[in-house]
């Protein structure tokens, strides 16, 4: 086990109408005058915009309001959010909506305190250094950036979809959780989202470093969690403990528990990245496509892990490890065409790949060789775009 | 699954050395005149304390020392060191060794805010309002008061061993988490602590709460880590990884995660409670005792939750919930006694078991019903009691 340290600060208040609680705890992380960020209108629509707008201001909290949030955020957003946020001397951010609006927000929020355009800090070239207070009230269980330290950005001009971590200062001061807003989220957004999460504890779980049992049994119930479920959502989209556990088991993937101990892969999730960069693809949908094409990949050279999730996750009882890998991977594709999420990337659309490219980007933007458990050269990326077909 | 509220600021740094960090943290949570709390020696002959005095001076942070802290400690320790931070204007503790010296620097935290005696909080006369900045070097993984928001003293005056529940307010704001300081520890002590932190989850596990999947899964996670781990440790005790993985899990066991969502039952350590009150015993070794028994007497009315234990950690494969959950309980019996943990009272040392003064002190304790899963009459407790004979 490596050395690490963790700390989960955020607040996480999770049930029925706790989004009532937000003007209170935007009152209780110091703030009195926020910018409220949200996405293309259905926390308009149902009322919850209302809701979060009249207890800030039942509160006494001044706001200002930055909709529109699309999808795969863009850059020239969070530009005019940190304008809005310098104009009305902003002191807190609260995002209304799931991983866009927040790391919207997120970007905003540290942003603000950057003497350059906050691009440089996602290439590297500034670092983060403040953060304005943030937020959340999550209305999409899948990104985990309610309790995340990172954020995700698509700049437009390029066409470059990069993440940043920023440490514990990027993590929001509170999470409201609550399960109904989730029961209307249409079938194949809540699929997109249970990808997401799925993945984002995967890439935590591939990892060379051994002795982690702990935190390996940690990330194989979240796993087996998810996608019982799953099932149980797509049965009956009004289950409302199905909705809760997918919820809180969003947050848990991605808030670091998963990563206690060891070092992280990400290589499904750069590999993804150049997907919905290029095409109109949900992150989560474009996951369910790399991640057992990685798979498959590595299980070639480095099947022992693979081989322990088939078995622990799925049941897999081949001795053999690279059997077990195979027939893990079969089984976590499998669950995916059960439930309804592609596994090809014919079934998100792209039909005019360009493996090469695609290759070239992932590379451009991760460095000659990525990964961790299964490190990869442009030959092996290419390779794996191809198992995708 | 219930609504809830779940925020764990504590900063853990785990690793190799990491006892080193402890003055520039104390600096970093705003103290520089610390109380150090500490044991009966092992903690001095090791060499531990000077390091740890060494990091905080050379951070400029005074300390006053208060060692001596006994297993099952006792309310006259916690006198001492309210009346040593009164008079050295004491504005912070630091916790040095396992459960005994951190609830006895919690007991100090909140004590010293506090008009009247301090036993008044544990006898629910008053209230905790505020508490001293606590940091915590942990030597022994076993009661998880490192990462909780609790303590636990005995009253030497009446024997009454008795919990208190402050809140966030008395969570540790850091704890340092090397697992090297726990080679040392004598297996006896290592199982002790393994019997106490697997009680601190099935506490929480078995729970009346419907729908709580996550939650389940990570607890059963948790104790499958738990078991593997003390396998390897009673084969090698020299093994740093399986020291590291149950150092881990005994924090996560207790600081509140494998509660989430749900009622928590807490009979097993009430009934150990009057045990360790009123014998020698440690806490853990009374536990692998206790918890056992009343799972049997739970099974009779409720086996459902028990069966699922049984099947999901120790993969009994009986249909029926009621076989299953008896097979469960003798699976965690024979773990019990593989490694060298009590199952008996006698094996306790307690031949002249007066069950019916036993029964009687739970409930004066706890109340006339004790229990969310099994609700408990001091009839049924009678009956546990003779079921650890």
């Amino acid at each position: 086990m490596n050395n690490f340290s963790f700390q989960s600060p955020t607040r996480y208040v999770f049930g029925r109408g706790v989004e009532y609680k937000v003007g209170e705890l935007t009152i209780s992380m110091g703030c009195n005058n926020v910018l409220v960020v949200y996405g293309q209108g259905s926390a308009v629509r149902s009322g919850l915009l209302d809701r979060v707008v009249k207890s800030l201001e039942e509160n006494g909290v001044a706001c200002q309001l930055l909709g529109g949030v699309r999808p795969n955020p863009v850059d020239s957003t969070v530009r005019q959010g940190i304008a809005m946020c310098r104009e009305h001397g902003i002191d807190g951010l609260v995002a209304v909506g799931g991983g866009s609006a927040i790391d919207t927000a997120k970007s905003i929020a540290v942003g603000v305190y950057c003497d350059v355009d906050f691009w440089d800090l996602y290439l590297g070239k500034a670092r983060v250094t403040n953060a304005l207070p943030l937020g959340v009230v999550l209305t999409i269980p899948a990104a985990g950036s309610e309790g995340s330290t990172s954020a995700v950005i698509t700049n437009e001009t390029d066409r470059q979809k990069l993440g940043l971590t920023g440490g514990d200062i990027m993590r929001p001061r509170f999470a409201l959780l609550n399960p109904e807003l989730t029961l209307t989220l249409p079938m194949s957004q809540t699929l997109a989202g249970i990808s997401d999460m799925m993945a984002h504890i995967m890439e935590r779980y591939f990892s060379p470093t051994q002795g982690v049992e702990t935190t390996d049994r940690i990330s194989e119930g979240l796993l087996m969690a998810i996608i019982n479920e799953a099932r149980r959502v797509v049965a009956n989209p009004d289950d409302y403990d199905a909705r809760a556990n997918i919820m809180w088991s969003g947050t848990l993937a991605h808030n670091g528990l998963c990563g206690c101990g060891r070092d992280e892969e990400w290589s499904a999730h750069g590999l993804e990245h150049v997907l919905s960069a290029l095409y109109d693809v949900a992150h989560g949908h474009g996951l369910s496509v790399a991640f057992p094409a990685w798979m498959t990949f590595a299980a070639q050279s480095r099947p022992e892990k693979i081989a322990q999730f088939g078995r622990r996750v799925f049941g897999v009882t081949a001795a053999d490890d690279h059997t077990a890998a195979l027939e893990g991977i079969q089984r976590l594709k499998d669950f995916y065409r059960e439930v309804g999420l592609p596994v090809t990337l014919r079934e998100l659309g792209i039909t005019d790949a360009d493996y090469q490219r695609f290759a070239a980007d992932f590379h451009r933007d991760n460095g000659p060789v990525v990964g961790n458990y299964c490190p990869l050269s442009e030959a092996d990326s290419e390779a794996i775009y191809r198992l995708m077909e």
